[in-house]
């Protein structure tokens, strides 16, 4: 007979994980899949500082406690991706890029999110060496500093605000002649008194040295480019969650991510469950992506103990 | 003029903790209000297993490296209780154990929860010796063994389903001469062929030499008292959150637990969350409480931006 796992977890990062130390301390035949461990705390290149136990940890340092914790229950996982979840029958049949098929009775889909990267010059060589993708995160490393804020909607004026404790000045960039944010965020950020908000204006490059020196824009009306002294770069252009493999399953956010009732983490489909950034939990925090993955497998478990 | 904070976060328990490292990234001039660091990990006397990062790590060490995390920012604390908190235009009033008050522009509870003791002979003298409030977190360690669970509701039969993974025989007993469980809960308790209901049975005391023998019972009926031996004592009979202090401000679950908006912690008085076992949070796990502070405190810090 094949074998049918209990659980199936996909996605290693801080949700997958601690579904996973909860599904292996409750003796579950179960299985993770995934590419790697960590997520996206191994894309930090700023120390954490907000994961709570650890003062300033490197991010691939946490990434490797997370993922050892795991290892300590020597919980199986496939190092592979998910290209299609589908239920027949009251069974999950998960196909992974390299085309195996496995079986589950019931699944965590932690799979996690992206920023969505804009994908001009400069962007990937200064990750970390001022462009940054998360103003909770790395805001207080811009104490008094001059930033540009690359986006117009509620999350871009949202990371301005945020960025206003600390920025001196904060100059915020949208590619449309409209900002989408609504306008009490508009009128917040004003009264800040440090923002410029800039609309039909295309960030064209990000240049530096060993760390973000300037930004080259262009006024999409004119077509004229010119160039701003900045010290860091904010892109809140948007999350990509890693969900597309489960269409048809659940039902999706606008920004494709995987609606949950938030007090289980239940997805429209029994035995589904989503927790982290894959999901639409609002705070896409390490910390938030920990406790939504112990409610997942609290709640995989006891949807099991009914079945 | 008087200190207004911005934040006053009540409880030095995970929640308390996560929401005060949040809120000091922020700049928040803000206080918590506790007579003690960690809340309920320091009451575990078995190794915690579950809170992602530390494998196998004492409770008092835990609390201490949340303690520490806290401190590395000088975050500021009072030691003290809250006896009432009142809201008037708009601020809210703390009033304290010791007579002080202070006042915050928003407020966190989390205070936290402990599980409702039997107080009967032998209980305190064997916690962490036999005697238990958390099957989730210490089931693993009565493999094998003969465990009595005390309580007739869905968390008693739904600890005897979770120890019925490792333990050999269950024991329930329930003083009132009706189990309150859901019927599906009887009836999965029943096929896992090892547990043992009885009904009108009063646990009068719990007995051993350094870890748990045995428990003297009385049946309600005749009066007549018996002693069983067993390994483990897992008392169910609820919890009871420190929330009488907000009585007036915010709904109440049945057990005492304030009402939130599981996604953004709020509560239905405007500036007022709460996270963590004080609230209605499904799951009270260490991992959850510290993702549900980080909400609280990431909700708090949003409407004193709108503010």
């Amino acid at each position: 007979m094949d074998n049918i796992f209990d659980l199936i977890i996909v996605g290693g990062g801080p949700a997958g994980i601690t579904a996973g130390i909860y599904a292996a301390r409750q003796n579950l035949n179960a299985l993770m899949i995934t590419k790697d461990f960590g997520g996206q705390i191994n894309k930090k290149a700023v120390k954490i500082e907000n994961y709570p136990g650890f003062f300033e940890i490197k991010g691939s340092d946490l990434a490797e406690k997370l993922k050892d914790h795991l290892a300590s229950f020597n919980f199986p996982f496939e190092a592979d991706s998910v290209t299609k979840i589908e239920k027949k029958e009251g069974l999950f049949f998960v196909k992974t890029g390299s085309k195996k098929i496995f079986k589950a009775k019931s699944m965590i889909i932690a799979s996690g999110a992206d920023p969505r990267p804009l994908e001009v010059p400069g962007e990937k060589e200064f990750t970390g060496k001022g462009v940054s993708y998360c103003a909770i995160c790395d805001g207080p490393f811009f104490k008094d500093k001059v930033v540009a804020v690359i986006g117009g909607g509620n999350s871009a004026f949202e990371t301005s605000l945020s960025l206003s404790s600390w920025a001196k000045k904060i100059y915020v960039f949208e590619c449309s002649p409209k900002v989408r944010a609504d306008k009490a965020n508009q009128i917040l950020l004003e009264k800040t008194g440090k923002a410029e908000v800039a609309v039909s204006t295309l960030l064209k490059e990000i240049k530096g040295k060993s760390v973000v020196k300037s930004v080259v824009l262009q006024e999409m009306e004119s077509g004229k480019t010119y160039e701003l002294e900045v010290d860091g770069v904010f892109i809140e252009v948007g999350l990509m969650p890693a969900t597309s493999f489960v269409k048809g399953l659940v039902e999706f956010s606008e920004c494709d991510e995987i609606k949950i009732d938030p007090k289980t983490c239940e997805t429209e489909t029994a035995g589904l469950f989503a927790a982290g950034d894959a999901s639409d939990v609002r705070y896409k925090q390490i910390s938030v992506a920990c406790g939504e993955g112990a409610k997942a497998a609290l709640s995989a478990i006891s949807y099991l103990e009914k079945l």
